[in-house]
């Protein structure tokens, strides 16, 4: 059974959040999952949705796997050190970090991105990547893969993301599995990104 | 500005709800989002994150629109009186009624898709559907539309068809849009059901 600790904050964007947990919730003997919030009590999604928060940052920061979702309330032009602190000292604790959408700015903007390649969302990737500048972002891509960080681009892509990460710990069947009980159509190629093309970022900068 | 009743019960499953809600969420001006519950409080998500109960059915079944997900915790093989005649009320006056996955069957079990077209989860089809006798049960459809029904396939389905919604009321144009904002690639065919087959549903029953 390995821990999932999912980082939430105030407005963070529901499906950032809730498309990974729906995929590893399919396999509740794998995984369980851990909301992490700085404060006690509940947070406000986008979507307007009141979420516990399981555990508090200072809790604990030793999980199996970490999410960190994006979205408008993503901390990261007014950096929360509760929350940075947080994502540095599980990052190096955990077995595979994963973040979706500009969730990516958020662990871009600790360093634990530094010198590896990454991406975010596509709809705000030039407003993203400065908050990470020794960061090699892939402006093309479902997501990214390196070594134990795992990066997305925007909202959606968190779901192809996380059968990805099922696949590299438990297979890719057990991956294709999860897929046909949500009865979602897995975008499996990292390198095929629609929306790069769409949102005007069509190669790596 | 239109509400949305969303329901919601003890394992619920997470995406049936927080797909839909990630789309209309993208539209804060136009739909105001409201959980309803049999009691007040909190439920959890078949994923296990607890999410509040913004309203209690008894308090109004007076919303635009209805959203009525699925999962295990459906309470349709024990059935509940006060969410069965919350469905039936707000049914009556909503514009549009929506169910994903297994709430179609949750929908029908209350007799309001009785002589209409409908689908529902394809994993859970043969299931499902003797809850409707009197519905006209579409084996493959990623969802249906039927005057102001829409019911959804399984899980992910529901972000189809709520883009559907969106089309049906705000444009297609807006619906488009919300698809490129969320990253998501809308399958916008009704009709294009690739897991009516792999769950061995490729008939009408």
């Amino acid at each position: 059974m390995k821990t999932i600790g999912a980082l939430v904050f105030p407005e963070f964007q529901t499906l950032d959040l809730f498309g990974p947990l729906e995929m590893f919730g399919w396999l509740p003997e794998e995984f369980k999952i851990i909301t992490v919030g700085e404060k006690s009590g509940s947070v406000t999604s986008r979507s307007g949705q009141l979420i516990a928060v399981d555990r508090v940052v200072g809790e604990s920061d030793d999980y199996d796997l970490i999410l960190v979702p994006g979205g408008p309330g993503t901390p990261v032009e007014q950096p929360n050190r509760a929350i940075n602190d947080w994502i540095i000292s599980a990052s190096r604790k955990a077995e595979i970090v994963m973040s979706v959408c500009t969730g990516g700015a958020l662990l871009a903007s600790t360093g634990v991105l530094d010198g590896r390649d990454a991406t975010t969302n596509k709809m705000d990737f030039q407003w993203a990547v400065p908050f990470g500048p020794k960061v090699n972002w892939i402006g093309k891509a479902r997501w990214v893969e390196d070594g134990k960080f795992f990066t997305s681009s925007g909202v959606s892509a968190g779901m192809d993301m996380s059968l990805a990460v099922i696949a590299r710990l438990l297979g890719h069947e057990t991956a294709m599995h999860v897929a046909k009980c949500a009865e979602y159509t897995w975008n499996n190629d990292a390198s095929n990104d629609p929306f790069a093309v769409q949102h005007g970022v069509s190669r790596p900068v």
